[in-house]
C-alpha cells in the first residue's frame, strides 16, 4: 500500500470543517495530522468529533513540523495570501480555497513565493470536479460536437449571505461570479473581453457599499466564441446551476440536479422537486474529489488540476467585470493586468 | 351567426401561402375572397388548390373592391411599407408580416398613413401567440412570482437560409433576433439599452456583406431588469426556442417542444427526440391564432394584439444591436430614434 | 395530378364530424361527396359549415351512387356490422371506426361479407398512427434493442363518459382497454393468454351493470414476452398515455405529451403542464393520417394498415379480459374463439 | 451529548462492509466496537482500514460481551435465522439484512425468539429510506391526492448476479421482487392476492433450477387497489427503479436518478445519462439512514421503522408469487400462511 500523504488543515470554519471531515473519513490516501484555527475551540470541536490528535492555534507550528507534506488553507480570504507565502517558504504543498486573495498584488506575491519554492499549488475551484460539468467538458474537448460558439452559465444562489460577509466579499463578481469565470475558462478557454451589467433589484442595502444582486456578463473568448453568465443572489426555488456549451455540431448541457426524483400530478399539473438547497449539498462530492486529486498529485508528483494561474485569472475577470459595470463599456482583460 | 370578415392576401410565397391555407381552412370567421401575387401563376396554384375564386396580379385591384375589409400583406419585406400606405389609404385593415420594413423612415411613413386613415394594423409577431410563451407571460404578468429580474432567450435556427436571402435580410439582428426583441418587450417591457457582440464562426462568406452567424445581446430594461439573447444560424439538433423570465419570487420558462415523446434507452444512455425542425412546424398554431385574432379585432372593432409601434420598436432594437456590434459599446435605444 | 378518391361519411356525431372536417380540409387526395346521418339536421350542420354539397339521411342512397368509391363508417357501434355488410355488398371500400361490433358473431358476419366482396377494410385504431408510438414500433421492430420482454401500457381517461354511454359501451375492456389490446399486438405480437383484475374504486353506480373503473391486465404473448396494461376512467391530471417496450438490449418508451412546455419554479418546486385533455386533442394528427393512408390504399390498391382481423382480435382480447375478471383466472385467447 | 450505542457487525462481506464503513464514518451516534466474520481475514481487512479495534471469528464472543447493545447481521442469508435467535437470547437489539430467511419456519422461530426476549428488530428494507420513495409515501399517506387505485413498480437489475448466488437466492421473487413486495406494502398496504407470470427470456441456464429472469406480478390489496410489478434481471441501460401510486385525485411517482445531469444534443437527438449502475450507488444514502434510525430507536427506545412482521410478509408474498407462477392462477396470501 502506498504511503499516506501527511496533511494539515488551516482554518476550520464552514469550508474548512467540510474539508477536514472529508479528509478524515473519505480520503484514505491522506493522513490528517493536525488542524489549526485562530479560534482554537472551533478547531478543537472538529478535531474531537473526528478523532484528530493535534490541534494548534498558530499555523506557524505546523510549518515547523517536518512530517507535514501538505497544507489545506481554508481560513478567511484576507489571510490566504500571506499564509500561502509562509507555507511555500516552508516547502509544503498547498491546497488553497478560492479566491486566492481579493487584491492582485497579494496574489502575485503569493504565486511568486510558490514559484520560487517549487511547491505544488491547487486552487479550490470545486465545480471543475462536478461529474456533470466534467461530462460537458469531455464532450466539448473531444471535438465530437465541433467548436464552441456560445457558452451560457446560470449561477444563482438560493439566498443572500450575511451582510457582514457581503461587505468584505469583493462583491457579486468576485464572490459569486468568480466560479463562473473559472468555469468559462475551463469549458471554452481564455477570455479577452468582458461586458457586465446588472443592478440592485432585490436588496437596497447593497447600494451602501456599491454591490449589486443581479447581473449578466458577456464574455468574448480568444477563440472567437462568446459567452453569457447570469447571476442572482436569490433564487427562491433553490441553488440554480446550469451550463450550456453550444457548438458548431451540437450542444452540451448540464442541468440542475434535484432534491429527489418524485413528481406529483394533479389538477394543477406536475410538480417536481427543487434543486439541492446550496453548494454544500450540490457540490458535496466535488469537495472530496478535488482534495483526493490534490493528495494524489502530491503523492505521485503530478501537476495539480487547477493552478495558481487559474486562481489569478478568475480574479482578473472579476475585476474586469466590476470595471465594465462601473464604466458601462466592454473591458479588455489586458486592461486589468 | 356573425358576418364573416372579407379578407384578401397579398403575396402567396412561403408565409403567404401558409396564411392563405389557414384562412381558407381553419378560420371560419373569415371569408377569403382573393389572393394576389405579382407572380400570378404562384397565386393561381394556391387558389386552385384551396378553391379560392379570385386571383389578381396587381394588388391595386383589391384596393378598389369595396367589399374587401382587410388585407394580409405577406409580400417581400421591401414592399411592405408602400403597400401598407396604399391599403391604409383605401381604408382597409392590415395584417402585415414582420418586419414592417428594414428602414425606419419607410416604417414611419407607413405608420403615419395607418394613423391618418384610422385602419387597424397588426404585425405578424407569431411567437406572441405560442401557448408556452403565453403561459410564461401570464405567470409573469400576474405578479405571482414577483418582478422580472433576468430574461434569457435562446433562438437558434436549424440551418442557414439561402445566401441571396441573407444578403437582403437585414442581417442577424433584423432577421433572426427581431423576434427576440419583440418577445423581450412582450415579456418584460421597454428596452433602454443594448449591447451586442458576436461573430462569424460558421460561414465565412457572411463577411462579404458584414453579417454574422453567432451573437449574444445584453438588454437593459426600463424597469431595471436585464436580459440576454443568444442566436445562432445553425443548431444541428434543430430549431432551438427557449425562454426564461427569472423573477424575484420564482422563475417561468418555456422549454423546447420535441418532434415526438419517444425515448430509447440502451448502453449509451437515453436518447430523446429533437425539436420540430423549423418555425413552420414549431409555430404552426400561432400562424392560425394570430390571424384569427386579427379577424376578430376587425369584426368586433377591438385593438389588435400587436401594433405598428411594436413592429417599429423591434426594428429599432435591431438597429441598436448593429450599432453596438460595430462600435463595440452599449447603445441607448434613444440613439436610434 | 392523381384522381381524387370519392368518399362519403356515414355518421356525423363526435368522431364522424372530426373525420368529415379532416377529409374536407386536410386530405386533398379525397373528394368528400356526401355525408349521412339518421339525424339529418346534424349532418346538414356539418355539411353547411364545410361546404359539402350532398346530405342524406338514409345511407342506402349512398350505396346506390356508383361514383362513390369508399365509405367511412362512424355511426354508433351497434350499427357498424350491418352497415359494413351493406357497404361491402355495394362494392365500396370501408373505413370503420372501432370497435367493429361488440358481438363476435356480428363481426364475423361483417368480415365474411367484406371477404366475399373483396373490398378493402380499415379499422380506426388511431393510435397506431401516433408519431411517438410509431417511433417506438420502429425502434423495436428494427431489432436494434433486441427482443421484446416486457410491455407496459398506461391508458387512463381524464374523466368518465356519460352514464348512458357507459351502459352500452361494452365496459372498460371493450371500450377503453380495446385500444391497448390493439397496441399490444401492434408493438409486440399475438397474445395467447390474458389475466385481468380490477374493481370499482371511483364510481359505485357502475356496479349496477357490472362495469369497473380501474383495472390491470397481464398479457402473455406467443413470443414469450409478458405485458401489463393499466386503465382508469379518471386521471384528474389529464389523459395519461404512456407505453414502454422493454427489450433484451434496451428499452423504448413513449411518454405523455403536454399542453405546453412552460415550467414555473418557486418555493414549492417546478410545476409543468398537464397532458392534452383528451383523445381528440392528443391524437388529432392520427385521425388525419389514418384516413389519408386509407385513401391512398384505395387509390393505389394497397393493403390497409389495420385490417378486419385486427379489429376482431382486439374485441376477442376484450372478451378474454372480461371472462378472466369474472372467473378470476388466466384465460387463454383460444377459449374465446 | 447523548451516549453512543455500542454495536457490532456480524458478516463483513459486500453488504456488511458497507454497513461497517457507514457506522464507522457517518453515524456518530453509534460506537462500532467489533466486527465478526467466519472468514477472519475479511473482517480484519475492513477493521484495519477503518481503525476498528476488535475483530472476532465466532459471533458467540460478541454475545457474551455485556457492553454490546446491538448487533447488525449481514452474514449470508441461510445464517440469519439462527444468529437472530442467539442474539435475541443474549438480549441484544438486532438489525438484520433482508431476507430474514428463505424458509418461513425459520423466520417464525427467529421472530418468536425476538418476541420472547423483547429486543428490537429492524429488517434491512433499504428502499423505504430512499428520499424519493419517501416523498411518494408522504404525498399518498397525506391523503391530498385521494385513495390509492393503481400501484406500479419497475425494478430491473442491470445484470445477472453470479450463477452460484442465483442457485441459492430463492429465485427472482424472493431475491429481486422481495423489495417490491415490501415497497408495495409500504406504499399501499396489505396484499391479499398475487398473480405472477414470466419466463426465461435472457439466460437459458436458469431453467436448470427453475428460476426465471423476467416477470410481471399483479397484486390485489385489501383496500381494493391493484398493483403491478415488473422485474428483469438485465436492463442494459442500468438499474431501473421506478414507482407510481396512481390515486383517485392525482398521482405520485418516483423516477430514476441519473449518473449525472449532462445532455448532449446533435443530429440524432438529445442523449442523457443512464441511472446509477446498481443498488450500492443508487441507494447509498438509504444504507446510512436505515442504520442511523435503528441506532436512534435503540438509544431512545422507540419502535423500529421496519419490523420482523414486515420481513416475514415480504417472504410470504415471494412464496405466493412462486406458487402462482407454477400453478398459473391467482394465489391468496392466506394460502401461504
Amino acid at each position: 500500500m502506498a504511503t499516506k500523504v501527511k496533511i494539515a488543515v488551516i482554518g476550520t470554519g464552514r469550508m474548512g470543517s467540510v474539508h477536514t471531515r472529508n479528509i478524515a473519513t473519505l480520503i484514505p490516501e491522506a493522513d490528517l495530522v493536525a488542524v489549526c484555527d485562530i479560534r482554537l475551540e472551533v478547531a478543537q470541536a472538529v478535531a474531537s468529533e473526528l478523532g484528530i490528535q493535534r490541534v494548534v492555534k498558530d499555523y506557524h507550528e505546523l510549518l515547523a513540523d517536518k512530517e507535514i507534506e501538505a497544507i489545506l488553507i481554508a481560513s478567511s480570504t484576507n489571510t490566504h495570501a500571506f499564509i500561502m507565502k509562509d507555507v511555500a517558504a516552508a516547502g509544503k504543498h498547498i491546497f488553497c480555497e478560492k479566491p486566492l486573495a481579493l487584491e492582485l498584488e497579494k496574489i502575485d506575491e503569493a504565486l511568486e513565493a510558490v514559484r520560487k519554492s517549487g511547491v505544488k499549488l491547487q486552487v479550490g475551484f470545486n465545480r471543475r470536479f462536478d461529474k456533470s460539468l466534467q461530462q460537458v467538458h469531455a464532450v466539448v474537448a473531444s471535438g465530437e460536437i465541433g467548436r464552441p460558439c456560445i457558452l451560457h452559465i446560470t449561477n444563482r444562489d438560493p439566498d443572500f449571505p450575511a451582510m457582514e460577509f457581503l461587505r468584505v466579499s469583493g462583491g457579486i463578481f468576485l464572490d459569486l461570479a468568480i466560479h463562473d469565470f473559472d468555469m468559462a475558462r475551463f469549458q471554452v478557454g481564455e477570455v479577452e473581453e468582458v461586458y457586465a451589467t446588472g443592478g440592485v433589484l432585490l436588496k437596497p442595502e447593497l447600494k451602501e457599499f456599491g454591490d449589486i444582486d443581479t447581473d449578466v456578463v458577456t464574455l468574448k473568448f480568444a477563440n472567437g466564441a462568446v459567452g453569457m453568465i447570469d447571476n442572482s443572489r436569490k433564487a427562491v426555488y433553490g441553488y440554480d446551476q446550469r451550463l450550456e456549451v453550444f457548438c458548431s455540431n451540437g450542444t452540451a448541457m448540464a442541468n440542475n440536479e434535484t432534491e429527489n426524483t418524485s413528481v406529483k400530478g394533479n389538477q394543477n399539473g406536475f410538480l417536481s422537486a427543487k434543486p439541492p438547497y446550496f453548494f454544500m449539498q450540490r457540490y458535496a462530492p466535488c469537495y472530496v474529489d478535488e482534495v483526493r486529486l490534490f493528495i494524489e498529485c502530491v503523492r505521485d508528483d503530478k501537476p495539480t488540476p487547477t493552478t495558481g494561474a487559474d486562481g489569478r485569472a478568475a480574479v482578473v475577470l472579476g475585476y474586469a467585470a466590476w470595471k465594465s459595470l462601473r464604466e458601462n463599456r466592454p473591458v479588455k482583460v489586458s486592461e486589468i493586468g
